[in-house]
C-alpha cells in the first residue's frame, strides 16, 4: 500500500503523510508495539493475532459533501469521527479494536494545516483506545476530501455480539441517550444560535461521539445479551436490522426512551416532537442490545455499579416477526415510524 | 459497517449493494467460508485467523480523475485492478490473501451496469484467490468515484518478505517484465492505435495486472530471499525503498533488464528508450527481490522448473548506501535515474 502511481500530495509527499499519522506517538511507538510485526513503510503491515479469539474487520468511508462540509467541522472532530465511527463498530461486536489502516484522497485546495488537525484528532482517539495505526494509502482527489478507516478488532468466539440472535421477550436496551447527535446536526444545518448549554452540549455530542466500547465488552462479557448493534441510523431503522435478521418483531414504550433534558429543551425551543426526534435520530453511536429476561435484573444492576448510568430498557421483542410498535404512556399502540437514514430509494 | 446515515445510492440501495459483491458467489457460498463467522450484514465482519502465523493488513484508494478516468476504464477492468493493487501487496510480504472489505463512493451519474460489472471483475479475480469479500461501505459522491479495497492475508513470521533486509552482494532480481503496463498507458492517453499484436498484448498488461502471488509464495517459502517488495512506482523508484530501507546501494545492468519483444516493438514505433522505460514504468506489479548469492543457483533452477518462465536477475545490491548505479553493456557506469510515480513535489 501507499506508494501507487499518480498518487501524491504536493504540499507533504506521501510518505510523510502516511509516517505522521501512523509513526512514533508522543510517548515513543506505537500505543501496542508488542503486536506489531511490521509497521508502516513496507508493503503491508503485519501483526500479531490472538489464536483463541476472532478477529474482527470494519470499514467506513466519510465523503465531503455526503457526510461533512469542510467548511463546517474542524480537522480534528473530522478525524475523531473517521474513526471513531470504526470504533463504534467493534464495540458493537463485543470487541476490543486491535489495529487501523488510514486511507485518504486529498484535494489541492486543503489546507496542511487542516491535515494536521485532522491527524491529532485521530491519533489522538487511537491513544485513547490502544488502536495501532499501521498504514495507509494517500492520494490527491480532484474536488473532495474522502477518508477511509479500517480497523481490526478482536473478541472471544463465545462472547461475540450479532444481531440475529434475538428472541421473543428478550428486553430491549440501550447505552445512552437517543437523538442528542440528530439535535447538533439540525443546529449547524440551520445555522442557529448555540447560546445556552443545552444547546452547546448537543453540537459536542454532534462533533465527538464516544464510541461505547467499554459498554458493549461489559455487555460482551455478560452472557445475558442476545443480539446487540450499534445505534447509527436511527434507533427505528437500526431496530428493524435486529427484527429482520433475528425473524422477529419489537415494542418500544414511547415514554421510557432516554430522552435528555439538553434534547428536550432543543425539542420545545424547535418545536419539535421528542419522540419522533429520538427515534428517527442518527449517529447516536449508543449500543442497542435485547436481554435475556431471566438475567436482566441482575445485568441492569451490575451496568449501573460499573458505569454509574443505567443501561434503560426500552421495550420487549416481540415474535411477530417484521412488526415493530410504538404504545405510549396512556397505553396507545401505533406502527414505530420507519425514519432512520437508509431510505435510499426514497432520498 | 455499512450503514452510516447520508450513505446512500438510489439505483439499488446500500445493502442490495454490498450483497451483490459480497453475497453467496456463484458457486453458492463464501470462497473459503470456513473461515467467516460473522459475514456481511453485522456491525463488523468476524473471521478466524491461523495462530502460528501473521496477519497482513494492506488497503489502496482509487480515484476518479487521479488514477482512473471512468469512460476510459471499464467497469469490469476497474473493479480488477482495485483488488489486483492489494493483492500484488500481499504477494510482496510472502503472503497468502484471505479476507477483503470494499468501500465505495458512487456519483449519481454512474449507470448500475458500470457498478454491476466492477463487482464481476472484483469477484472473479477474488474466486481466483480464494479471498472471502466481507462486508464494506457504500456512499454517495458529488462528482468522483471513489474505491477503497482492504485485503488481509497470512504468513509465517519466518517466512515474511520485507523491504528492509537486503545485504551487499545479494543478487537483485524481478519475476517478470518492466515497463509494460506504463507502454498500455502510454497507448491510452496518447490514443493511438492499437492495431498490432503487441500493442493489444501491452494494453491487456495494463488493464489487468496479473498480482504475482505464486512468486511470491515460492520466494518467501525458499528461504534465499533477503528482501522483496512489489514494482508499483518503477523500478528505479521502488529499488530507492529498499536501499532506503536496508540502508545499502544497487547496480543495475541495463542489457539484463527483462524488456519484451512487445515492449521493444512499441519503443521502436514511438522513438522511447527502452531501457529508461522500463526503469521509469510504473503498476508492473511484479516482485523485485534480493537474493542470497549462496542459495541463488538453486533457487533460480527451482524457480524455472516451477513456473516455466525464469527468475531475471538484473543486479547486485552493494555497500554504498543510497547510491544507485545503471551499467550499459559496455560497461559504463551512470548514475541510475530517478523517475518514478512518487516525486509529489515536483508534480
Amino acid at each position: 500500500m501507499a506508494d501507487r502511481r499518480h498518487t501524491g500530495l504536493r504540499q507533504i509527499g506521501e510518505f510523510d503523510f502516511i509516517n505522521r499519522i501512523c509513526g512514533p506517538s508522543r510517548d515513543g511507538g506505537y500505543h501496542r508495539p508488542e503486536r506489531v510485526a511490521v509497521p508502516v513503510g513496507d508493503d503491508a503491515a503485519a501483526f500479531t493475532t490472538e489464536p483463541d479469539r476472532l478477529t474482527l474487520l470494519t470499514t467506513d468511508m466519510l465523503v465531503e459533501g455526503v457526510h461533512f462540509l469542510r467548511p463546517a467541522i474542524s480537522g480534528r472532530d473530522l478525524g475523531y469521527k473517521a474513526l471513531a465511527v470504526n470504533l463504534s463498530d467493534i464495540a458493537a461486536m463485543g470487541g476490543s479494536p486491535r489495529e487501523a489502516v488510514i486511507s485518504i484522497a486529498v484535494p489541492e485546495d486543503c489546507p496542511l494545516a487542516y491535515l494536521e488537525e485532522l491527524y491529532a484528532g485521530m491519533r489522538a482517539l487511537a491513544a485513547e483506545h490502544e488502536v495501532n495505526i499501521l498504514g495507509g494509502d494517500t492520494t490527491l482527489s480532484r474536488r473532495d476530501l474522502v477518508i477511509n478507516v479500517t480497523l481490526t478488532g478482536a473478541v472471544a468466539t463465545h462472547e461475540l455480539l450479532r444481531r440475529d440472535g434475538a428472541r421473543p421477550g428478550d428486553l430491549i436496551a440501550v447505552t445512552g441517550p437517543l437523538g442528542e447527535s440528530r439535535a447538533g446536526l439540525h443546529l449547524i444545518q440551520k445555522d442557529l444560535p448555540v447560546d445556552t448549554p443545552a444547546h452547546q452540549y448537543l453540537l459536542e455530542v454532534h462533533r465527538r461521539p464516544r464510541p461505547h466500547l467499554a459498554e458493549g465488552r461489559f455487555l460482551a462479557a455478560s452472557g445475558a445479551v442476545h443480539a446487540a448493534m450499534d445505534v447509527s441510523d436511527g434507533l427505528s431503522s437500526d431496530l428493524d436490522h435486529i427484527m429482520t435478521q433475528s425473524g422477529v418483531g419489537a415494542r418500544i414504550d414511547a415514554h421510557r426512551l432516554p430522552i435528555s433534558a439538553p434534547l428536550r429543551e432543543f425539542c420545545r425551543n424547535n418545536a419539535i416532537d421528542p419522540v419522533g426526534h429520538a427515534l428517527a435520530g442518527g449517529e447516536d453511536y449508543v449500543l442497542l442490545c435485547t436481554l435475556d429476561p431471566g438475567k436482566a435484573a441482575a445485568l441492569l444492576k451490575n451496568y449501573s455499579d460499573t458505569f454509574g448510568a443505567p443501561l434503560r430498557l426500552i421495550g420487549e421483542i416481540t415474535a411477530v416477526s417484521g412488526e415493530a410498535r410504538l404504545v405510549d404512556a396512556a397505553g396507545t399502540t401505533a406502527p414505530l415510524p420507519a425514519a432512520g437514514w437508509d431510505h435510499f430509494r426514497n432520498r
